[in-house]
């Protein structure tokens, strides 16, 4: 039983794994990608030599496919570009920046580019691009995000309305219900972050991953419009940035505050209240922390169910 | 056939259509209704007499079920709910206000209520104020929205993980699949508005129609978040608004550019510079003004057919 999504990249599931900052190590990569999903390693928040390390400890943990995510206005993409070359890695994500740039040179290396977009035009830019597939991510995700704000909802029907080649959902999905009804808007498959954020093998420090599980409904925010959005945490850091914004601050201003690895210090070193936790607004249906495998068995589980149980639908 | 909504109502589809300002006078309200939906009338932009008016037409065009949307902030409520209880209205839709204050007296009369929220702490209020149904309504609709930001693809299994009465999603929902991915994620049942502005019977005026069918993806924005936050098409008034934004305005300032009578203008009166274009992110996805009967129709086939085609999903 495959679909384009699992014949695209020899998988068992249309589940791919966000490649996250700071949670997106070879123990994340590797347990998804043996529980049959495509796991992904965050190349964001990796100096090119620890990219090179998670890669070789990735191939050893699982002999299934698994590739990288790389977000393209990142430093020393040229630096991890050539590692992944060299290494072998035969799927990459990119995301911002321009697809144009590196994906025939990546597919003339046998390699599968698949780039992010937030909207209908940057998603027939990248399928001009000749990309091989595209993941269209909502407002509702967590992390970076993009500035038209459309949501899940309507952003799949849209996408999937102009485009031909294969299509993932990612944002505000984290269940089988959620994959399922993001397969009836018009997906193919879906990529999750949140929930693989709150798993046993993410390398977010534990602090986070709780804070991750005890979020409510309207516990994030998209903030740093001016530079780039990005949804997090409305933690003691968030606060200090709203009343910042009180005074009309410069993009400099902002910047100041932000400062330095504010997003390693919040979820990686597990500081809730100075760092910066990027987490999507589905953390709020989110409740425990769980092993990967079991993760990705109550996906698969809760789709199949609600799959029979629309056709008991009697409404129309 | 039927469901919780359809029997709430006594209606033949789980399809309410959205009360909205300057857009659901009889005309709209009574062909939804006797094509099998729920039509609303849109008190917010009524005087009590003209809502008098609406409903006494209304009456004459449809022997079928429909109700009422009142705003709940609006002035002249006690004026519009002594109507609705005097020409023997049985559906009243409330939005924003405390759902406490009038619940329990209009359902004393025999009329159902239902509450219109944004969030899971509003609808655990309204639930427990003693509402009969909930439309959970995204941050992708059109018009006045919530604070939380939360979109329909992440509000609806939060809302439904905790309420027990029958729901309805809002935000983001104009065709056939919207409405089962919903009812996946949730929701007995469906409000629309932007899909009904777009309709034959619709009172806006049709150079407002023909800008919302043209509408592309990207097109709308949530702004005035210091007022009421209100999502709209980005035309020169909203461009004015972004201008007036960089100076750091007050509120009152605000209120000065915005002055009165803008939703008219642009709505009701066709001016597409200076009027106040409001309408969902999902008018990207429509292409066509068409009759309501029309509209239901194949709102209703796509929700077959995409009933059946997911036995087909062979992807897990």
């Amino acid at each position: 039983m495959q679909n384009k999504i699992t014949k695209l990249y020899n998988i068992k599931y249309p589940i791919i794994q966000g490649g996250m900052i700071w949670n997106s190590g070879w123990r994340l990569a590797s347990a998804v990608s043996n529980a049959g999903g495509l796991g992904l390693l965050g190349a964001g928040s990796m100096y090119p030599d620890v990219l090179r390390e998670h890669i070789k400890k990735c191939k050893k943990a699982t002999q299934k496919p698994f590739g990288v995510n790389i977000p393209m206005l990142y430093p020393n993409v040229e630096e991890i570009l050539q590692i992944i070359i060299e290494e072998g890695v035969k799927i990459v994500f990119t995301s911002a920046g321009n697809p144009k740039l590196h994906t025939s040179r990546l597919q003339s290396e046998g390699i599968l580019v698949t780039h992010v977009v937030s909207s209908v035009k940057f998603a027939l830019k990248a399928q001009e691009a000749g990309v091989d597939a595209i993941v269209a991510e909502g407002f509702e995700a967590g992390g970076h995000n993009g500035r038209e704000e459309t949501t899940t909802f309507t952003l799949l029907p849209m996408v999937a309305e102009k485009i031909q080649i294969p299509l993932l959902a990612a944002g505000g999905i984290a269940t089988g219900k959620g994959m399922l009804a993001a397969m009836i808007l018009g997906a193919d498959g879906v990529q999750m972050g949140s929930r693989f954020v709150a798993s046993e093998e993410s390398s977010a420090h534990l602090a986070f991953k709780q804070k991750v599980v005890e979020a409510q409904e309207g516990d994030t925010q998209l903030t740093l419009k001016e530079l780039a959005p990005v949804r997090l945490l409305k933690n003691k850091f968030y606060q200090d940035l709203q009343e910042l914004y009180k005074t009309n601050p410069t993009k400099e201003e902002l910047k100041e505050l932000l400062g330095r690895a504010r997003a390693k210090r919040g979820m990686f070193e597990g500081d809730l209240e100075e760092g910066e936790l990027e987490i999507g607004q589905i953390s709020g249906l989110l409740h425990d922390i769980k092993p990967v495998s079991e993760i990705i068995k109550e996906i698969v589980e809760e789709f199949n169910l609600a799959k029979k149980q629309i056709a008991s639908l009697n409404c129309c």
